[in-house]
């Protein structure tokens, strides 16, 4: 996947190698090229992007730090005056307050493109769930995009924007990276305001960011990381500067690993262990059943039905208009009853208690971020069970209140995307982008480059003009 | 209410104007004295209490923190060897290990006495549900002891022992020190371990403190507050040493107190309230509607189906060894659905929020412990609607996550016992505890009397021997 990261366009500005509204053309003229292809389910009007490019013209670009970005915003996340969809037309309102995350974003420079694709209500990790069209993944052979944040991932795969805002539950922000090649955030529940999302199970939700490399993702992070009293699962950062090279890395035996029958995938995450086994010299072996346990208890649990506190109303009320594949979903939620509740909640506290002592031993887990791959059609055949396989490993990390990093780590034999996630426990998000850097060959953070130096593999005014 | 402090003894055993063995004599004789008032649901034997304190008078009184001070533990948290009931014999068990908070109470030199009476599964706030003696306040007049706490708080304000370990999850640990004239703590959640303690409500239990006066509690408090990492909530004390003559103090509008048409009980309020308003320069008009709007979602809410996770096999199995009025409670949990729960938690996740800026423009958040009192024969023609109104202050304390102090302010002119609630945020135990000395007059921490120096009011000799 080409196109330009934030540290290329930084540069470019602040070269004047490029300006604002020539990069706004580029990237219109991206979207315009790939046609409909489920990346955007809204894109802003030209004019409105030209106005603003103006605008950022006339400022200097060293005066914010996402100055002329532009950023993609899954569609489950208000913008004032966009309609906010959730991939289900019937549903859909215009909203009148931007939310904080989108703000923070506009108030430091970048530019909000458009609202981008995902599975219904935010329900789904394979991206098919939608009555638009389905993306597909960047490497081709009818792969899905991964979901639900599948445009997002999409957007910034093929190189329309640099990053994008999305979100993740039980998955919805680390798979669609895994499936596209890039590099997916779900940072520590409460470091992003989740005001202005719309929730698909509010306990659990946590907006995510996706970019093309670590320093991007970092540079985003540090100005959407902000404590919000409106949001009751808010908390402070914690700052650390960690030696990647110093930390405890660790990984489970790998006859804990599932790959469903995929053996390239396999291969290509083993091939991508034995690196880390050269590069990093503290790993440990990570005992991974409560980490599965925990994944267990969510998608066989009761949390579905907290989708119903949300949705339940549109469901009976336009049964229609909902995607049949959603509705049966969520209606199973009505057979829990509040004992179911609170028993799987305390089933929850004895594992999180288990993984808080894992924590002594080793100071990031290193996992596959997917087991497997599916094309479209697989997925379409066996809808339910080929959700489930794809959150294998991601299902447990908000509940288990955990922040992750996916990153690239090669192809399988016949041309796939593998993935490593990198999970940490709460707040350790500064350690888990460091060893997320330092799997994928860059720093954090991102060293400015000399100004008019050109950098190695520069492609900006070729990608976005 | 006669009987040592913690303080009192401390000094006579390092003046050696006393021994262990005297002293536990003493507990034994006040005990045989009131004869089964429905304080203990089973006292150590006297064996094995002069053995305990033989060890102990071979140890320097210097060395340990409660050398030789004698307390009682609510009967639903475990000591190693000695039946647990929750007021239900039919339910009881020897339970094989301690609980941490007793186990750190022991190595402190502290001696376990006995096990104290409680509203069967501890679901009550008044004292009267238990098929024991049903304890009366020591104020007379049938006055109930309050509940779930009612042995704890009356051992303590009896005199028997200096302090007690109680529980608090809608308000067990406040309303029986409010009804007996004591003092009571009820920390931030995860402050003290809850293993070991039989849940009443797992996601909001807490383990309580009683004593009589702050210091006493705060000395407790220092022994027993530790991180346990198999407790789900636990979570770092954090200190601080406010001075509280500088601190915001919170009080509603007194309209928007509820004393239940008890003029004498709103009467002795308002007067301490008037002192608060001398005592203190900085006093703040606190809104109190979204504490009351998560107390009322606690008792017209999904909470109660929380019980049947740990009683509801019992119960099914075993329906005559329950109290009706109990059965008839926990019962009342089937009838909520998953959907209930998540709606609920979320229509708490707003108010905490609310709550959270409340705190901005205060430190503490002063109100009536109770708002009135009632004879155990009133509780027992209405005991729903009672125990209904003994909660009005404390139903919300650890939804919303706060820490509170109760102590005594003053009587009403019929001579029933007033008491204010200090109530901060998690985490502001320090806080808390300082303005609650400053209310009753004492220092925290407690200052260290002169070796050898007789205290005022001195009457340890005369009462525990």
């Amino acid at each position: 996947a080409d196109g330009p990261t934030i540290d290329d366009l930084t540069t470019a500005y602040r070269t004047a190698a490029t300006t604002v509204s020539d990069v706004v053309d580029g990237v219109l003229a991206s979207i315009a090229d790939r046609g409909d292809d489920g990346t955007w389910i809204s894109v802003a009007e030209r004019s409105e992007l030209l106005l603003r490019a103006k605008q950022l013209e006339a400022a200097d670009p060293t005066s914010l730090p996402l100055y002329g970005i532009p950023f993609g915003v899954k569609d489950s996340i208000d913008v004032a005056g966009v309609a906010t969809t959730l991939a289900c037309p019937d549903y859909a309102y215009r909203a009148t307050q931007t939310a904080p995350v989108v703000e923070r974003l506009i108030e430091a420079g970048a530019i909000y493109v458009g609202k981008t694709n995902l599975d219904q209500f935010a329900t789904g990790l394979n991206g098919t769930r939608t009555p638009y069209p389905v993306p597909r993944s960047v490497f081709g052979g009818e792969l899905i995009s991964g979901g639900s944040s599948s445009g997002s991932a999409l957007a910034v795969a093929s190189g329309q924007v640099p990053f994008a805002v999305a979100t993740d539950t039980a998955g919805s922000g680390r798979v669609p990276p895994a499936l596209n090649g890039i590099v997916g955030l779900k940072p520590s529940r409460g470091l992003i305001s989740t005001v202005g999302l719309v929730p698909a199970c509010r306990s659990l939700d946590c907006i995510s960011l996706m970019a093309r490399n670590v320093p991007d993702i970092a540079t985003v992070l540090d100005v959407v990381a902000a404590p919000d009293d409106r949001d009751p699962f808010t908390r402070l950062r914690r700052r650390e500067a960690p030696d990647p090279g110093t930390l405890r890395i660790g990984l489970p035996d790998p006859g804990q690993l599932e790959f469903f029958g995929d053996a390239p995938m396999r291969d290509a995450h083993l091939a991508a262990r034995a690196r880390i086994g050269r590069d990093f010299e503290r790993v440990v072996t990570a005992p991974f059943g409560p980490f599965l346990a925990a994944g267990e208890l969510l998608y066989q649990g009761p949390w579905v039905a907290e989708r119903l506190t949300e949705f339940g109303e549109f469901l009976s009320s336009h049964p229609d208009s909902v995607l049949p594949v959603i509705s049966t979903i969520m209606q199973s939620g009505d057979r829990y009853s509040a004992v179911d509740v609170f028993a799987a909640e305390h089933r929850l506290g004895e594992l999180k208690t288990e993984v808080r002592q894992l924590w002594r031993a080793m100071d990031v887990l290193i996992l596959p971020a997917i087991g497997t791959t599916f094309t479209v059609d697989q997925v379409l055949a066996d809808p339910i069970a080929t959700n489930t396989m794809l959150g294998h490993y991601t299902h447990f990390g908000n509940l288990l209140d955990l922040c992750a990093a996916v990153v690239p780590a090669g192809l399988t034999a016949d041309g796939r995307p593998a993935a490593l996630m990198v999970l940490g426990p709460a707040l350790a998000d500064d350690r888990v982008l460091a060893v997320a850097a330092a799997l994928s060959g860059d720093l954090v953070p991102p060293a400015a480059p000399p100004p008019g130096r050109s950098r190695p593999g520069e492609v900006t005014l070729a990608v976005v003009g």
